[in-house]
């Protein structure tokens, strides 16, 4: 098959059975890949009755998409999706590096893991070959203590991996799989679910490359795109920062946040140590790439003095970044690449632990955490050394780590005594970094992921990325949703973000190439780019229509663990407390009814019910989903 | 797609999950329907980790052929495959009626079905449409009354019903599923796996017929190999007497068997009450067909006068009244149709019952059971009391009816006591009711068999069926092949007869329209319907090649599980207690050196490995195996 490498390789960890199926076209063309895929197998076997992530029938799915290691720019990513041990929900999360186009050039274009193994294994791919060997020796290594003495047990440096830390083998629920040492598909705990499968890691070699139906005329579109993304407005911007020239958007905006989000916006002191411009002054040495990519948006950086003089590495984001030195209140990069560096090698997500420092530093400040429930560590913010003894406790679940390796949500529901008014959560994963608090798009985005608390499946930046007279071209119709102030025309800027960041989830490229958040391609031209890659017709509208099927079908599998309007919302803290600090009005910001009328306004231009959120059958008929309907009536979660 | 319908229906029972999946072209002609469908998934879902096959991790599948439903003489058939609760090994089993054309015609050639769901349900089928239907005021109900319930509930007579009975709820270990209230895929427990799932029954209707690649040549072809059945030798016979006929042609050679075959040949009075004729004089009534059938070897039945008159009833075999009237010593063919109507009604396998009275029987007379083993029953052969209330009590597991339940080879094992030197069974399975004792040939086919004692998976009787002088014809090369006294030649026939019966039971036709059951179809005609029907062109070749294919991945199954030369073997009394009775050699005629060389030659033939029987890598490769082979190395039940 064209553009697909053709085949499902499905591996049972419990039996020890391996398998291969052909990707069948009608799938293919149904589902399209990755995210899209990966929903699909997910709804078709994982129910209700898998109650937690870590239960041994859960299914780890990694996915590439049509375009996944071709020449299309930025195409080296693919999705993890599983049922999420931390939320308990949808999970999904994408990654890229290196690691999809071997896989896809191994002739796979999914990978489904089932079972749990007896003892410690990892699973060797090359082309056709598989085997799943004895992982006794890797067991308690670190991401690239794994990656090099897998590298060496077989003698080839050019191998693929993708494993999981001591946090993964420990059941931390937000534990990631890393691939090239710094790329991870970060949300939602896929490396739990490894984890709890005895899978540390998988390795893969493929030289089959992948097959093109129209290579010269996708050649000339591949050249035609990357020329257009060189051409854009933030190109620059995004090449020398990378996600790091957002500390700078959000703070002149007033968007900005410190100390467990009690400050909703940094002082401009604190703000200068850590901006995008620091960063590259004083830590960047160098630009780094995942493949195929004409942004290059990834850096490798070191500290030169002071006590972290001489930490190196990559992988630093403004997401990572944000969590510790806002929510945790540090001013100091170094530290943050500290506890940045240490939640990549060791397999755990870099944001949620930063988010876990705010709010555990904030019950202390509160009282209602005291030092015999912090191993006698004195929480404060921006406090470098608990910080980083908290972060080892995390990852071997040790003392208060146990409780903390649960996650936000679930920390914050074990403890009670209202800390769960300080946990800021959504969906059992932690809002945003940025400004969910401040920002009607922001929320909008968050509130209305399928994954729980993120700005990556809506991306609603619109507001702050593009010019509002851009609004009009755009055809939202409407200048308001331009303004972050209100929840009025939220709705349209949010489902088009979600089915487009669906869309490239699905095809194996990269976010941050496209329109919506560099101004650079558009439906259009990914239209254009997997049709002649396939050789399929696609059309804009039948992409859309198959991200807003993926969608639909994630928020059918949500409904059908009970998820519903009740869980659509935000922080009670973010309508109660006024804002403090910065270039915004001071009166609190977040009106109940203005967000109830978004979700009204959201759930409508969905076709969803008003009441439940749940797609009726008129809407999951329209997208190809009668079976799902069945399900969701059978279930009682749709009246019959 | 043609000759297949296209599509598989899975369906998980824990989850609630139902979803459909298009049938994809290289694997329906790698795995062609059928026996090769079933054992392919099994094979991929079912490790050795699911020990039980009442375990919910076990699969059900139901699968048709390529010709199911076809204008195909005898294609209304199709197979169960499990894991077999009654062995423990690989469990497949074929039925006729009218079920399977329904379900290919609702679009389905398979149906998996998973987990297990929490109250009993039943499926319903109709076209695209699939419920889970409450099923709790079926449970309790017998196969006669489901079948009637659910077609009142639905409103519809034409309605295909495919359910168990109390047998299955309880978890007798040889239940079974019925369709058209008497056909059965009888062995190996199919019905007990439908009850450990909660699964009450499969109800479908279709109307979408089957699509023919070469509709007018595939109507001729059928109209010519209906022509050469209705003109073989043995038609009239079949017709007339069905599989009855066999009573007399094992009898006149001196392969008669009778009580628990402690006495080799039955004598000639009790022979006469229980021949094929007496039953066609003094029982039959008419005759009943499967669907599309030709020869038609059904036959309704009633008692005219004694205790059972005006009992009536379709669905009796050689098999099921070997049971009763020769192992249980039974000379009334009226009390032996009430033992097996009794068997179909409540769902269970009819001759299991059979040989289980007839073993426990061996053991009360021989002091290993007394009186308060059986519940007070007095056991004597052929007492009809004793047998009907031992019946009730296997079908509800109660008192000695709770070992029972289990089978010949657990019952045994659990009783210890030298009771497992009478019982008959191979790798868990009761023996074939006939003559495993006195013929080489069929112990051959037997032994070998990859589902436990057995006569239908590899049919060794051309040294009964056909004339000696036919050996050459048959190209077995070697005039021993035809003499039931010598181990010698039977390989070839064994091989080739395990590989012709897996062919049919792929397809979905009958086995009793063959040249090696009836002097009927051959390899050539098989392969010409099938590549007129499905539009490729087989050969004999490749379709004998996808026989053995499935047999070594049954082998391959079985050898995963532990099973190896060791348990290809006969019962030990075989070779130590003379024969009595009957025009044989009157001295011990299995000879433990004839019976090993036997398993040489077999092994050699099949490329098997001599010392374990598993097949190695190069024979799995020849097949296309390598996955297999892979896997067999990663178990160590092949050395890497």
């Amino acid at each position: 098959m064209f553009g697909w490498a053709g085949s499902i390789l499905e591996v049972n960890l419990t039996s020890g059975k391996i398998f291969k199926r052909r990707l069948e076209p009608e799938f293919a063309r149904k589902w399209l890949g990755g995210e899209g895929f990966g929903a699909k197998v997910l709804w078709d076997e994982v129910g209700p009755e898998v109650e937690d992530g870590l239960d041994p029938r859960n299914v780890l799915i990694y996915a590439a998409g049509p375009l996944t290691g071709t020449m299309a720019p930025s195409s080296g990513r693919f999705e993890i999706i599983t049922k999420s041990p931390l939320t308990g929900i949808f999970g999904d999360s994408n990654a890229g590096g290196f690691f999809a186009p071997e896989l896809k050039s191994a002739g796979y274009d999914m990978l489904i893991i089932r079972g749990r193994a007896e003892k410690p294994v990892w699973l060797w791919i090359e082309n056709g070959r598989v085997e799943v060997r004895d992982a006794s020796r890797l067991w308690g290594k670190t991401v690239s203590e794994t990656d090099a003495a897998i590298k060496q047990e077989l003698g080839d440096r050019d191998i693929q991996v993708s494993c999981i830390g001591p946090a993964g083998e420990n059941l931390v629920r937000f534990a990631i799989l890393v691939n090239n040492l710094v790329r991870a598909p970060g949300w939602t705990g896929c490396g739990a679910v490894a984890g709890s499968k005895n899978l540390k890691a998988v390795a893969v070699r493929g030289t089959k490359g992948v097959n093109i139906a129209r290579p010269d005329e996708f050649e000339n579109a591949c050249r035609e795109a990357r020329k257009k993304v060189r051409g854009v407005r933030l190109f620059e911007t995004r090449r020398k920062l990378g996600t790091m020239y957002l500390f700078r958007m959000f703070y002149t905006m007033g968007h900005s946040v410190l100390n467990n989000y009690n400050i909703t916006q940094c002082p401009p002191d604190h703000f200068e140590n850590i901006c995008g411009e620091k960063w590259a002054e004083d830590y960047i040495v160098r630009q780094t790439s995942c493949y195929g990519c004409e942004v290059q948006c990834g850096h490798y950086a070191t500290v030169k003095d002071g006590p972290y003089a001489g930490l190196s590495g990559d992988g630093f984001e403004y997401g990572t970044f944000g969590a510790y030195c806002q929510w945790y209140g540090s001013s100091n990069l170094a530290f943050a690449m500290a506890a940045v560096k240490y939640c990549n090698d060791n397999g755990m997500d870099g944001t949620e632990p930063g988010m876990l420092l705010a709010w555990a530093t904030d019950c202390y400040k509160r009282g209602i955490f005291n030092k015999e429930d912090t191993d006698g560590l004195e929480l404060d913010w921006g406090n470098e050394k608990a910080a980083l003894e908290i972060l080892m406790k995390i990852n071997h679940r040790e003392g208060l780590g146990n409780l903390l390796a649960e996650g936000v949500a679930r920390a914050a529901r074990a403890t009670g005594k209202g800390s769960e008014y300080f946990a800021q959560t959504q969906k059992g994963r932690s809002c945003f970094e940025a400004n969910v608090r401040t920002s009607y798009g922001c929320a909008s985005g968050s509130m209305f992921s399928t994954r729980g608390g993120d700005h990556l499946k809506g991306f609603p930046y619109w507001e702050f990325s593009a010019p509002p007279e851009e609004a009009s071209r755009w055809k939202w119709g409407n200048p308001k949703t331009g303004d972050y102030r209100t929840g009025e025309g939220k709705a349209p800027m949010t489902v088009y973000g979600q089915n487009i960041f669906t869309l490239i989830d699905m095809l194996g490229t990269c976010k941050f190439h496209t329109r919506l958040a560099l101004d650079g391609l558009d439906e259009a031209d990914y239209a254009r780019l997997v049709a002649l890659a396939t050789g399929i017709d696609f059309t804009v509208l039948e992409l859309m229509t198959i991200a807003e099927r993926v969608y639909n079908l994630e928020q059918a599998f949500n409904n059908s663990l009970g998820i519903s309007r009740k869980d659509d919302r935000l922080p009670d803290m973010y309508y109660d407390v006024p804002l403090n600090g910065g270039p915004l009005d001071k009166k609190t910001i977040m009106k109940r009814e203005e967000v109830e009328k978004m979700i009204d306004d959201y759930y409508a231009l969905r076709g969803w019910d008003l009441k439940t959120g749940v797609p009726p059958r008129k809407t999951l008929e329209r997208l190809g989903l009668e079976d799902v309907a069945e399900d969701l009536e059978r279930r009682g979660v749709l009246p019959r």
